[in-house]
């Protein structure tokens, strides 16, 4: 039997950890996932997903793993390490590269989660044709990835593309970093709950549910998907101003939204875009499955590696 | 007599133009300028630069001129034209690169005047140290310049790095632009104006004379600069979330105010700037002579491709 490099692929959510093999192609051999909560000790969970990749790896048949890639909130490239997540359950400086590394005793590469997604479009999706673009993750938070010239760029310190932590008002929402006004708490799952909340204040109702009353024609759900839209569009509209990119792709759980947010966010990105760049940028979404573009993403930290 | 290669640097601002000859080490060894504003047609203003070159070549007896580097707002490195400058006389697309290589029979380079200055910074000033770091020209408006990992980001059309366009206030003031709110009408020359004249309505007062009552101690006048300083910082804390820069440079006229700007611009970066990045990014000024620094940079457009 002709044996088949692999990558492992792990994509450590707030929720969930998605975990994967993946080929060069980019197809996925084998996925599963498990919740990220029932871990206090983050060397259980190495534990466990290592555990689940080496069955996986072995009942596939072949022993050629290349190495594994990890997504995370706050992943840092340079350090291998998860730092100060506020998302998360644990604490501090987690050495994620080091402990898989250990437990799976192949290369371990970490980034963050937006970084991985960006990585994930670029080899594999939407974002193929493009030198320079950026990736917007909208999921619980607003995560972001920056390509320029071909390459991800990780800045000085590996902590570029928070643009999730822009601070689009003065003196406005707390956010989980201690600050207020972020991007991430009005475009965002839980940025558009909180707007829901402001137009109807006894609402407990989250994102999947505004989504639902909006699709039915509730005038409040409407109005909070056209705020968010609004909002994002000028964000998206000024982030071109710093890397001028080809392209923005729109990734992650509140783009299932559709034209619900995507409509507003197209209006306010044209009507606040310089016209330096009018007419030369794309706003589109991700072409990849959502539950898989987190594990390629991870996964191709390696085989970008492999490639290079 | 030993002959010294050299390289033209021309700065064209919507004031004056400033051109000088550079050798290698970064030594100046002429200099000239001239006021912008008599040549209604471009092509006049280029062969007026262009024989105070050839003469200035002549009397310093070198005849190895190497090429001609030209910063211009709007300047497009990819084109090698200025593209709908709002601040300059001549409107339209004009062949800047074209022009200049008819008249002085050499390559010639076009940049934006802030990517100049960044370039200029990089290769001979306070940017030396640094791979990943932002340049914030403050003038008349506020241009600036990316590098991300060593290299001077132009984005997929030449116009990367436009911060001044980048809008701090929904239905905030006038710009030039065309759109409202735009960073540079607040931090800048014109945008301390302003300011002040929020303050003291009937005022008539130039950036210079701003700079002067808030020496002696007028409290609008240093208002005027706690205010520019106030959004300039809060801006400059975002801009470090896009690329995660190790420093970032401030230059330009309004600089010259010392502390008066750089003071409450430190605090509110400092207040405003996410956790992950506290106590990395300097904020520094440029160590070059201003008169000097643009047509250093210009020049560098040149001697980059040199000793690439």
């Amino acid at each position: 039997m002709l044996q088949q490099a692999l990558v492992a692929g792990i994509d450590i959510g707030g929720t969930n950890v998605a975990l994967g093999l993946v080929n060069k192609q980019g197809d996925i051999v084998w996925k599963d996932s498990f919740p990220t909560k029932q871990f206090d000790d983050f060397s259980l969970l190495v534990s466990h997903a290592a555990g689940k990749i080496e069955v996986a790896n072995r009942s596939i048949g072949t022993d050629h793993l290349l190495g594994c890639g990890i997504g995370a909130p706050n992943g840092n490239f340079y350090s291998g390490c998860i730092e100060y997540a506020p998302n998360l359950l644990w604490k501090g400086i987690i050495p994620v590269a080091k402990l898989f590394n250990e437990a799976l005793q192949q290369p371990c590469v970490v980034t963050n989660d937006a970084n991985a997604a960006a990585m994930g479009e670029k080899l594999y999706g939407a974002a193929k044709p493009f030198n320079d673009f950026i990736i917007i993750t909208l999921g619980t938070g607003l995560g972001s990835g920056l390509y320029v010239h071909g390459q991800l760029v990780y800045g000085h310190d590996g902590f570029a593309g928070e643009l999730g932590h822009t601070i689009i008002e003065v003196n406005g929402r707390a956010c989980g970093c201690g600050r207020r006004g972020c991007l991430e708490t009005y475009c965002s799952a839980s940025g558009i709950v909180r707007t829901y909340q402001e137009l109807v204040p006894s609402s407990s109702l989250q994102a999947q549910q505004i989504y639902q009353l909006a699709s039915e024609g509730n005038e409040q759900a409407l109005k909070a998907f056209t705020i968010t839209g609004e909002k994002l569009g000028l964000a998206l509209a000024n982030a071109v101003a710093y890397t001028s990119p080809e392209a923005i792709i729109l990734f992650g759980g509140l783009v299932q939204a559709g034209n619900l947010l995507l409509q507003p966010t197209q209006e306010h990105f044209n009507k606040n875009l310089h016209n330096l760049y009018r007419g030369k940028v794309k706003l589109l979404t991700s072409t990849l499955k959502e539950s898989d573009a987190a594990i390629l993403g991870a996964a191709s930290l390696i085989w970008q590696k492999e490639t290079l």
